[in-house]
């Protein structure tokens, strides 16, 4: 194998062969395919993509890299589901325990918030003690024990993967959809899942911000997913705006119990409960959306999600006192409101922005050393279309430091506009993806 | 400076700053900007090429990586030939002595064979004794002393250069015009000329085969070098089939040898004196090509040319008696002549695969690290319109052992192809280009 003729093949459109791709994987891994090699071909494939059977074979060979949940005679449905990232979106700390409650096995393995998007495991480390550094076996266990677990990428997922992910980060060819899939899909499919999720965002604040990319990116890890029994489903989301109120580690801790409550923000239950429902339909234990709903709905009643929730932290090593008393979480001493300066209608609430003064606040992250405070964060009372008078509170700033909050007021007060007429903003939930192909949500 | 942003910027079609590439380049040259971003930035300039600007900047950046020839007080004009390379193309062996024994001084930089295409240095090489490897300070003392020098590329040039052309060579990130441009004028402004001729190639042999492209470098680089005080014009001239008869190291020296006596292949000599005639314009020894043609035949028929030849072979340590007796130059044990196996007319030599038989009789690279035999080789005397008796020769093989030449038979035999009408052609000489534009060789 000459790795520069293949590079040259992929660079001029050619396709590598199943072959070809599993033995560069492999040598990748191994340290004998240079990094500078493996920079060029990523972006050959940025420009110039991957044939399904190329797309096939990678994602294989990253799968094939590591070990793997098994669930040997595991008899119950095992979904995950997966989100392409937003400002302010824990819908998987309410779906796990949710989908728990339900019988539904969810082995969920997450991300950190990296630029402008938070990250699941940034969250749930605002729990003190929480541990989501699981081993694969440790994480079977307690998933087969209480329904759920939620942790990192261990290094036995998919270390080709993790190695190629951490080039394509330093080298500007993160944002090609067949290598995007093949990331997600390689550790997803490691989860022994029999059912998966997708929540692919569109909007100004998403990663991939145009509904057509997002519904390629969508199609792409559908076919993945389906071809190798793991039967696929995904939802385009709304990121045009944050998705719930709080933004922020520890506030999103408090928001998510409060939905698991039956007390969250209108548009989080909206988008928790569709995503939801799509997974209990890929579990198979309801055959209609309006049931699947209706079960959702029951577990958040009786207060056995929530239940589910506190098992969880508690097995993973955190206080399992902040469900019922979420002011143990770690709290930032300083509050600054943000004012409307006019009055008018909510015209843009714009997540990127947003993210960005998190970071600036310390909760988010510019690199991935970098460390986040669990306490900081914004609480974002305004949507689009909210109709606002002089002086009505927008936002709430929670910071380490007056200096500090004081830093990010103007970044966030531009980040929500308002204006004289109503804005168009984008459907909570737009489209339906399956392998039958995409709907308007609603629609089917 | 963030490296990834830069690519990123790039990738999506923008532009770095001079300010920009200079900083890479000075980091890169460092070792502070690690190979696989360059590499990944190379794919990008491979797919969005470079702005005017942009190219202006890495040229002149990794041109700064190093020293030059400085020519202080030399009076005398200073002028190159540069080629895109070929097979059987020794023009560079005629020019360097034939310009310096009309008065312009040659301080001519090479390089080596790689794939299919020969390299200067190897064929000088071939002459017992004779060293390439001589310093810029050698260099320039030389070529004062005795109008030429014909050197490879030292660590004193361009080592930013050096290292990039190194990694783009093992990424598929050569074939891009700008980086090519970058490359050849970076080492060729670092030799003080006055004036530049670039011969290039096209042809099924050429590194660009479509004349399209092969322009678009000639105009490239002709600005690059105009802009510098350095007046470039460039010929587009024929590698549809190879030049002159002698294809190998010692054969093309003494092909070289005979062509200086004025004994030279037709097609050898016609590609030669254009150039000349080019380089005499230049240095303004003459101000029309007639008169520049009658200057460069006469320096053949006195033997200055062959003297100035004698002296650098002398001057560079090789064996001079060579220039008098070429039969000292190594010569292969083995010699199986290739005959036509039908009558009819010549349709096509093609060069890459006969580059490729030399390459198998160990007379070329595949790789930079390889090492070359000086005396293998092939005698190609077909050429395209050439009307052939069955039983006649095509080529004449020049093997180390009669395995080695049976290996290659089959080869050869499909590279020159015998059909029933004349050929296509190219015309050996095709296009004219001048930083006023191309025009038709002839026309103008």
């Amino acid at each position: 194998m000459v790795v520069p003729r293949l590079i040259e093949r992929k660079r001029d459109g050619g396709t590598l062969t199943g072959d070809e791709w599993r033995e560069l994987i492999t040598r990748f891994t191994a340290g004998q395919v240079p990094d500078y090699q493996m920079a060029a071909l990523a972006m050959a494939v940025f420009y110039r993509g991957l044939a399904p059977d190329e797309l096939s074979a990678l994602t294989d060979a990253m799968l094939g890299s590591g070990d793997r949940l098994h669930f040997k005679g595991e008899a119950r449905p095992r979904v995950d589901k997966h989100s392409t990232g937003g400002v302010g979106d824990k819908t998987s700390l309410l779906l796990a325990p949710m989908l728990a409650a339900c019988g539904v096995v969810v082995p969920m393995m997450s991300g950190r918030g990296l630029g402008h998007t938070g990250g699941t495991l940034d969250k749930l480390e605002a729990i003190p003690g929480f541990r989501t550094g699981l081993s694969l076996a440790q994480t079977e266990q307690q998933a087969r024990e209480i329904g759920l677990a939620m942790i990192g990428q261990t290094a036995e997922i998919a270390p080709a993967d993790g190695k190629l992910y951490a080039l394509r980060d330093v080298t500007a060819t993160v944002e090609s959809i067949p290598l995007i899939s093949a990331s997600i899909m390689s550790k997803k499919l490691a989860e022994g899942l029999t059912g998966l999720v997708l929540d692919v965002k569109i909007g100004s604040g998403a990663f991939l911000p145009e509904p057509e990319r997002a519904l390629d990116l969508a199609r792409t890890m559908i076919a993945l997913g389906t071809a190798r029994g793991c039967p696929t489903v995904a939802l385009i989301t709304a990121m045009d705006r944050p998705l719930g109120v709080a933004c922020g580690n520890a506030l999103e801790v408090v928001e998510s119990i409060a939905g698991l409550r039956g007390e969250g923000p209108a548009d989080l239950m909206a988008v928790t409960f569709a995503l939801g429902v799509e997974m209990l339909l890929l579990a198979g234990l309801d055959s209609d959306a309006a049931a699947a709903r209706r079960r959702l709905e029951g577990v958040i009643a009786s207060g056995a999600a929530l239940d589910r929730f506190r098992q969880m932290v508690a097995a993973q090593g955190g206080d399992d006192a902040v469900v019922d008393h979420p002011d143990r979480l770690p709290t930032a001493p300083v509050r600054v409101d943000v004012l409307a300066e006019r009055a008018g209608v909510v015209a843009q609430v714009e997540p990127r922005a947003l993210g960005r003064a998190i970071i600036e606040l310390g909760g988010g992250r510019r690199e991935v050393t970098d460390a986040v405070l669990p306490d900081v964060g914004l609480e974002v009372q305004a949507k689009p279309g909210h109709t606002v008078q002089r002086g009505d509170r927008l936002a709430v700033i929670h910071a380490r430091s007056r200096d500090a909050a004081d830093a990010v007021v103007a970044t966030v007060r531009a980040a929500i506009r308002i204006g004289d007429t109503l804005p168009d903003i984008l459907p909570l939930v737009a489209w339906r993806v399956t392998s039958a192909g995409a709907s308007r949500y609603g629609d089917s």
